[in-house]
């Protein structure tokens, strides 16, 4: 079965469930969230996890929905407070409606995610609540941080590591490793499988960082959105800790003086360009990558199931580079 | 052992549980809001429930501390929605911090919520967390009542008992249910308990409303801040059913204009002294009062026990009125 497969059974699984109930104010903006177009990357992930050792993806299906519920619970959430007005090309669910909704519907939809994981066996359920609860805090912490550095100036590429960490790989991460509980794999390999999500998840996100400024204007999305929105991204902060102290200056001046966007956009990615800054992304990208493909071949499973993962994350790292 | 003591053992428990985090941003106002002076209704209902069947409240300590953090999560969003200043006499979480803060120490609140559950052992666990579940979907419906009636004009009676129903009674009815299954007791015992809870929780939603008016002004809080604020409360939609049409509009028109406070105060509540509105509302806190202990008589559990239970709740009511 191939991965487009995947998202169809995913999205049929989501219409299948149809979250609805009363007040309508409440399920609409769930429904709404929910059928927005999406990649539904980490259910796949959990189904290609899954079927690393056991052939009977049905067992899988609800518990990885879990994962995209709670992930689109945290999209709800993170809209408001970076008060974004567009998710997936259309208006974000407290623009559309209004804060208080966002933050009501995001709510239930976090407990939705617990609810989906009633599907999964006595056996394994305590110990999955318990690792889901753990991965449910580091979201969290990843957001508050993401929030913190917004307004500091300069935060170490440690910093920013342990941020997206937090904020983005380790639910990619608990994707994987699902995949494995629930195929009954024991705590090594599960561990092993979070491993890879992680090093994965990281590598994608810096990926997301790189493209931002270094992928073409080709999706439609303009170039040095990050830089135009002061973001904090790895390209940034190695720049500020690569240039000279001259460099450095201007760099701190266009970011303060909120200076007009395209000669911002202009100069500071000419000066990351300068710095090589795009080479050390695409290294530290490819480091992490492989790491996450080191780890995978050393999985206890067949050498055709752990292509077809390797292929799922090739052609996401293509269709992002 | 009397509450007051159970009030020690819940609050001396969180404190030793001590959430604390990085970053401090967000475990702050955790530890902020759990810290302020409560009566800690919910955890001692189910240690009194607990009681009734086992003396070793021990196992019941930590799951009930469950309902306390569910609570609290719900203040905390509820504060930002209803745009609350003050909460237990302190500044809420989202004045004294900002919004964002609020949402997302919310969010990791409710996730501790179901952390301390962890403490439920195998057998219990997968059960109990699952009408975990189904408590908490039902008070965020609640919740969206509430809001939703805010703007509507007239809502009938059975609204109304639906709405605090859903908002506060079922999770004081879960309150006194996980008390029973945590004691082992069998799905007619807890669901009886849960009854009872549901029953006692809209009699004590009920006497709020009813306070508010007619409770005097001993605890600090002005006599009828619900009117000011035009809330929707058993006692006005009661008036608006029972009034004639001349004094209806009149009403309508008070609360529509958002007339002077105390002249608005006055009228209102002398209609409902003439409609009787008092004595109507003490009945149906009477009714449902009696109704909880009525089912609370028949649990299969010792006199001495019961009585227990039974003095906490009139003491609750004695403190009230």
């Amino acid at each position: 079965m191939n991965n487009m497969n995947y998202t169809e059974i995913i999205n049929s699984r989501i219409k299948e469930i149809n979250i609805v109930g009363e007040p309508k104010e409440l399920y609409e903006p769930i429904s709404y969230i929910l059928n927005l177009k999406s990649k539904r990357i980490r259910p796949i992930l959990s189904i290609l996890s899954f079927s690393l050792f056991d052939n009977n993806i049905k067992k899988i299906i609800d518990p990885s929905i879990a994962i995209e519920f709670f992930h689109n619970f945290t999209l709800i959430h993170d809209d408001i407070m970076d008060n974004a007005e567009i998710r997936r090309g259309y208006k974000t669910i407290h623009k559309k409606w209004n804060k208080n909704i966002g933050i009501l519907s995001g709510d239930l939809l976090m407990i939705f995610a617990y609810k989906m994981l009633e599907d999964i066996k006595e056996k394994n359920f305590k110990s999955t609540i318990s690792r889901f609860n753990q991965i449910a805090i580091q979201v969290c912490e990843g957001q508050q941080l993401d929030m913190n550095y917004e307004s500091s100036k300069i935060i170490s590429e440690q910093e920013y590591l342990n941020m997206i960490k937090l904020k983005t790989a380790v639910l990619i991460g608990f994707s994987l490793e699902l995949g494995g509980i629930i195929a009954g794999q024991d705590k090594k390999t599960s561990g092993l499988l979070y491993e890879i999500g992680e090093h994965l998840g990281i590598s994608f996100q810096l990926m997301d960082d790189y493209l931002d400024v270094f992928g073409g204007a080709e999706f439609g999305k303009k170039i040095g959105g990050d830089i135009s929105s002061n973001k904090k991204t790895y390209l940034i902060i190695k720049l500020l800790e690569k240039a000279d102290s001259t460099d450095k200056k201007l760099i701190l001046e266009l970011i303060k003086n909120n200076s007009d966007d395209n000669k911002k956009i202009k100069i500071i990615s000419e000066l990351m360009k300068k710095y090589s800054i795009d080479k050390i992304a695409i290294n530290k990208i490819e480091f992490f990558f492989d790491r996450g493909f080191k780890l995978l071949e050393s999985l206890p499973s067949k050498k055709e199931k752990i292509n077809e993962i390797k292929e799922y994350f090739k052609n996401l790292k293509k269709r992002k580079v």
